[in-house]
């Protein structure tokens, strides 16, 4: 018998028909002879309707509240889900995240999980019950109070449940039929991917495929949890996203065979600022990020022009997330005196492409394919940063449709029909 | 200082509006030097939505499941109040039923009180911040499952944590200004009542009077808690209900002047139930009302006609709320073998009025009184039952706010002016 894992997001739980039509799968894994337990996000858009009702009251809700608040909405879809299994026939029960062991640090509205005690859910599984446990929330031990995961929560609760209870596989079930070699809604010619480590699906997540958070994958690649990716709205085989026993081998420990390619993804959501002229002296670029950390903004990528001789002045360039940008430019601007740059210049009108693949850095002729096929296409490349299995590129937003597909066909990736794109979004 | 228990219904946080008024209140009850405790509602209509949801997904929600769910309306509703405080430079806490120590016995959807240990609410107080209570929910130790306390759930909850706290006192705020010597929506002239025995509140609420649950003013009876009925609508002086120190004696154990009539209840919510030609033999009673138990109706009056001495059968009527009668009706045809009756009838047409006042029974002249102004305005009395402080008649369901308005006149109760009726209804 095996244990598995299964997470439904909003869009899968939207409304009554879809409860029982989520109910229904499970009943299925559950009939084949597993052992269950289910993570489940709030109804469709009942955690955006509640942050509405929290700002009609108050334009900055207390956190602790709004984390009493938000959790409300996997309440009210884990019982719904239960009772909907209950009606056909099989044993359920809902457990609050405080009830399922997910115990968090105090950070409200951003925890981060400290330790997993499912006991309940264990005692459930014993029993025969399938147990559906709310995503998104946990409960700090020193307050007593509730807290919430914030963004990715839903998909970091199923992947912590799994590796608690060391189950054999954890399906995120999502609205798209899995990972591709690109957005199907950019490349249209996108290509099925059937399985991918978790280091590459790290570098896709972060590179702004929107199908797995980040963080579910970062847990699930330390804690050992091989993921599954399906849709909720179909019977696809999706994609088994695993952790290799090493580089260049598969979780069995046997060498695969390097499919330098995994795939395309691009991101909108950065803008870039550079700050110019600022000296290039040891210590200089850490006195500088150290005050854009202060303002609790993620930095992506990274570019130091190399040094004017003459003047020994450079720029340094790096992207974020667009809505931290006006922070860091006031943090920076206040700066300016001991920092000693001329002048800082602010860009939301980038778009960045990136090319994963495993053993990308050991094949040379990557990079110039990569750049070839851009040049080819009329797109000028602004940043460029490599990792081990990742190449990204910033370029104008405007052309990041036309360099994608030109890539993704550049490293044939076009499949020979085109990908089926389905609506919604989960959390 | 003062320590106070409020309690605001559903209709006083009905939207986000409602909410920072009703936050409002509470301030100026903390600014005038008083520690608050506050025991709220779901919003509005939320605890119907969401039985609504329920029965979309199952026509038979499992009982834990559905208290899982429904116990998501008062977190709403106590976060939102809790951040509207904060808001407003107060501090705040909610608590759900459990974190507030409302423990109960494990009947879902009907629990009792068992307990109440509200150290994180004193802990609160202690710091200087308002409490914040969920109503109508509580926690079963044995189970670790969360549980509902049914109808009047709110105000209880209000009562149970002023006995634990040993609040001054309860005030349960509501749509209506106060205890009225009847239904101002039947008897425009109602009169207000400024002060009313817990006794005789629960001979009210018995009846029919829907201000205030019984159960919550059995356990302020039970418990000693002075509750005082206000309207967060308007800023009236409302109704105290105390605990007399003794009969005839008010709470300081001063002899109060017997007043002795105090209002006048209807009710429109029950039928009648006649077993006819049942053998009238010791037993038979028992037998028959432990078939009726068994369906968990709750019976109100009970009559039994004189047996007519030649057949030694007899008639037994009673009522029920007209939702249980049908459980009853089959209960009881089921057992007709043994319980040996000729017919059973069924009538859901009957109206309760009920008379209220202490001192009722040791003044002979107001029953008489009652049944002349009923015989007066033509109204035919079907059934009678009296107690300590009240006298029940039930008429015709069409004869009931004529036989109102005759008793609340024949009894000098009408008022100068017409009161003032508020819409809405709380939990």
């Amino acid at each position: 018998m095996s244990l598995i894992v299964q997470k439904f997001g909003g869009s899968s739980v939207a409304d009554a028909e879809s409860i029982k039509r989520v109910a229904k799968r499970i009943v299925e894994t559950r009939k084949a002879g597993n052992d269950v337990v289910v993570a489940v996000s709030a109804m469709g858009d009942t955690t955006d309707d509640l942050v509405d009702l929290a700002n009609q009251v108050t334009l900055l809700p207390a956190p602790r509240e709004l984390d009493m608040l938000l959790t409300a909405g996997e309440r009210i879809s884990m019982a719904l889900l239960a009772m909907a299994i209950k009606s056909m026939g099989h044993d359920a029960r809902s457990f609050t995240g405080s009830q399922a062991g997910m115990l968090t640090d105090a950070q409200h509205g951003a925890a981060r999980i400290v330790d997993v005690t499912p006991g309940r859910v264990r005692d459930a599984l014993d029993a025969g019950a399938i147990a559906i446990v709310a995503g998104f929330q946990g409960f700090n031990r020193g307050t007593g109070d509730i807290t919430t995961l914030g963004r990715g929560g839903s998909d970091t609760t199923a992947v912590a449940l799994a590796a608690a209870l060391r189950a054999d596989v954890c399906e995120i079930y999502t609205d798209v039929d899995g990972i591709f070699t690109a957005d199907p809604r950019i490349v249209p010619r996108a290509r099925w991917v059937p399985r991918i480590t978790s280091e590459e699906m790290l570098e896709l997540a972060a590179a702004g495929a929107k199908v797995l958070h980040i963080r579910a994958v970062e847990y699930a690649r330390r804690h050992g949890v091989t993921l599954h990716v399906r849709s909720s709205f179909t019977n696809k085989p999706g994609t088994v996203v695993y952790n290799p026993a090493g580089p260049g081998l598969d979780q069995n420990g046997v060498p695969v065979e390097e499919s330098v390619i995994t795939g395309v993804a691009t991101d909108l959501s950065e803008a870039k600022i550079t700050v110019v002229g600022i000296r290039d002296e040891p210590g200089k670029a850490a006195e500088l990020f150290t005050a854009v950390a202060r303002t609790g903004a993620n930095i992506d990528m990274i570019v130091q022009n190399v040094s004017a001789a003459a003047t020994g002045l450079t720029d340094i360039s790096f992207t974020l997330p667009k809505q931290s940008a006006e922070g860091v430019l006031a943090s920076l601007a206040a700066e300016q005196p001991s920092l000693g740059f001329a002048s800082l210049q602010h860009d939301d009108q980038i778009g960045k492409l990136a090319l994963v693949g495993a053993g990308m850095r050991t094949n040379a002729g990557v990079s110039a394919r990569l750049f070839r096929a851009l040049s080819d296409a009329g797109i000028n490349i602004e940043m460029i940063s490599t990792s081990e299995i990742r190449i990204s590129v910033v370029t104008r937003a405007d052309t990041i449709t036309a360099a994608t597909l030109a890539v993704h066909a550049a490293f044939g990736l076009d499949a020979d029909e085109e990908a089926v794109v389905h609506a919604g979004t989960g959390r």
